[in-house]
């Protein structure tokens, strides 16, 4: 096998990126706990139909076509999941008896078979705490207070971008957009912060709406930095009974933010998110002062899937936000140097003494301290080198000298600084 | 959609198995980086070729006959691994650049279309510990050590067999079995213990073997309970080369087991393990007095895959050992009652204070304790019930006369005990 290589689109993690991959999804891990989310999980195979499901990919969404395909031996047509939220689903469908309000988060990877971009990939991870069985606001609360948490924990300065697809529906019924051709319009949307109001107008003009749309449309979709004052500006304009819910939900959503003390939370009536399934509050989490432009978190309300698998008209109503971990990663690496090659924290150099050595090592080990030695019988200059590469912040060296002292040498390898002390002392000074 | 189902041959956890899987791997994990190991991950997804190689699965192997296959939309052929192992030698190929030795773990999923059994699924997880660029038996040590130390935190009786293939070889050689048939001789073998002597010795007459093929096929695989005698025997009976160095390598390795006080080897001359790219030690891990007879670790030394997929002369030796989650999860669950529901400590009821609930909840969950509270907006009665369905400790009441106290009323579930007590007061109890 000449050319060795990875399957294409996809990555491997050395331990240099695995470690802070892991010390992310702990962090992650650690906050969806404590906001009462239990966890879950799912296969990542699930059956082709189940993905393809219209009310769940859709079938002629991107994420569908995306999918990588397989049969098993018995023929059977699957798919590599292409998100959790649609497996969520499945699984709450096929056990729908729970004890109202379930929260739970799922991690893991997911696929899709697309064009390969910078910062794309075919697999990637994503953390997801889904709240299923509460209609009220409060568990959309829920879940960006704790989006907001986690984002501090990491120390990212992010704004959570937020709407509500009724609000998007009420304006396209009062201009009257009829039903197909809505997705359209709502790419050009989608554009008002970036291309700008006359450029958004010309191409809404070129798909053929009139102007008195366009001019309704640009007006409700129109946001400044104040939520209070682009609500009352949708109050005014929007009289419908889906637009007016819409508002009606953004308003107490924001009460309930500002009860939980969320401060990072910017209204924007034009922000659409891709996905079929949403029905309510969406929202999407950007980086502040970030080469980083694409979201790094994105979720919302999805009543609808769940009751559709199970073919019943009992409603589960489901919100939920989506943490995307490569993303996450590349932002933390832009804000700081966070590359650590080795967990070990003390690596011991057995001179001519393996069998006290190995008992020093156990008994650090014991101690619930990260320790490595020697086991190439090299001599001291060589373990050094090998310390240094991996960035080890301690050495010690175990030798006839401190045997008869009943002493090790304890090296800092970041001062140079060497110190003959008891294994005890050693303990204390790396458990600090 | 009238049956909705998971993929067949897979497996939803729902919280009260997830969470105990969780506790699992999270104890495996530290474990390994105490012994300084550190984290890589490899994609789910490799080059069908890859995983084919003749000296990776071997293209007659069960592994690859049960590989899920497919193709991207580039028309390449991939599979889902059926191993950790493989995909790790692939990434070693790909940067052969390293500090040698090598020290990593890599935690995941793998994959087998095949039969299903009880306990057999088609998506299973594995946690495997390896070390690269030794040669040393020192290696081999570790990888026991850190097993023996695992199962000890997890508080379960095992036993570690331990063989080295040479052994099995070198037996093989003496009797000049030839190449083709040794696989079949292997399976009989590897019966010695579960069906005895007599029927082993009638299954190799009808396999064709001479008497005194049988006879000292027999004596050489026999093994007891002290690993000194086993090895006594051996050493008396193995003349050829490959043999005699199988047994100084087991030698070698238990003289550095005794070092690092591992306690429960025995020596099995027997044990073969099934995949072709074991090279030197190999070892099995099994309950003692358990239900569960199937082995729950399972590794050894493979010095050649790497060095053939770099198609180089190059040695890169290599040890390790896998860790099968599933099946230390069913042992878990036969030894203890392990189902956790929840991983909320408190869940706060408010009675019409849900804007100061919402800062008591707030401020638990600052202080590290995991909390939820009452999103529904339901009656004392009913949240009473949801907080004990979930088998959550302690719930707090918040209501007027609380507020005016500024107290909250803290109910330890299990007694009933209910006390008011201010919110320092919950959060020093609960951090206990």
């Amino acid at each position: 096998m000449t050319n060795l290589q990875i399957t294409k689109g996809m990555r491997d993690f050395p331990p240099e990126e695995k470690i802070v991959r892991d010390e992310i999804a702990s962090t992650i891990k650690q906050s969806f706990e404590l906001y009462g989310f239990n966890p879950i999980e799912t296969p990542i195979l699930e059956r082709y139909e189940t993905l393809a499901a219209k009310f769940a990919a859709g079938e002629e969404s991107d994420a569908l076509k995306e999918t990588f395909k397989l049969t098993d031996q018995g023929k059977r047509e699957l798919g590599l999941r292409f998100d959790l939220t649609v497996p969520f689903c499945r699984f709450v469908g096929m056990n729908p008896n729970f004890k109202a309000p379930f929260k739970k988060y799922c991690s893991g990877n997911v696929f899709r078979d697309g064009p390969i971009k910078t910062g794309r990939y075919r697999q990637f991870m994503q953390m997801d705490p889904d709240i299923v069985g509460a209609k009220s606001m409060l568990a959309d609360a829920e879940i960006l207070s704790l989006t907001e948490t986690i984002f501090g924990k990491l120390g990212f300065d992010v704004v959570i971008e937020l709407n509500n697809r009724k609000i998007i529906d009420g304006v396209m019924d009062s201009v009257k957009i009829p039903e197909k051709d809505r997705f359209n319009v709502i790419i050009s949307i989608d554009k008002l912060k970036k291309a700008g109001e006359d450029n958004v107008r010309k191409e809404l003009k070129e798909k053929g709406l009139k102007d008195n749309q366009i001019k309704k449309i640009i007006s409700c979709f129109k946001a400044g930095k104040d939520n209070n004052k682009t609500l009352a500006n949708l109050r005014k304009l929007l009289k419908n009974v889906t637009g007016k819910e819409g508002v009606k939900e953004t308003e107490e959503l924001l009460d309930y933010l500002d009860m939980f003390n969320v401060k990072n939370v910017v209204f924007n009536p034009s922000l659409a998110r891709g996905l079929a399934y949403y029905t309510g509050p969406v929202f999407e989490v950007f980086m502040k002062d970030s080469g980083i432009k694409s979201s790094i978190a994105a979720g919302g309300r999805y009543d609808k899937i769940i009751g559709s698998y199970l073919q019943t008209n009992k409603e589960f109503p489901a919100t939920g936000i989506s943490f995307g971990i490569d993303v996450i990663t590349e932002a933390l690496k832009e804000k700081k140097r966070v590359a650590k090659k080795s967990v070990v924290k003390v690596f011991v150099i057995p001179i001519g003494t393996l069998k006290e050595s190995i008992k020093v090592v156990q008994r650090l080990r014991g101690e619930g301290i990260n320790a490595d030695f020697d086991i190439a019988g090299r001599g001291i200059s060589k373990n050094l080198q090998y310390v240094d590469s991996y960035e080890i912040p301690y050495a010690v060296f175990i030798g006839g000298d401190e045997l008869k002292m009943k002493k090790v040498k304890l090296r800092d390898m970041k001062s140079g600084k060497e110190e003959m002390v008891s294994v005890e002392d050693v303990v204390k000074r790396l458990k600090e």
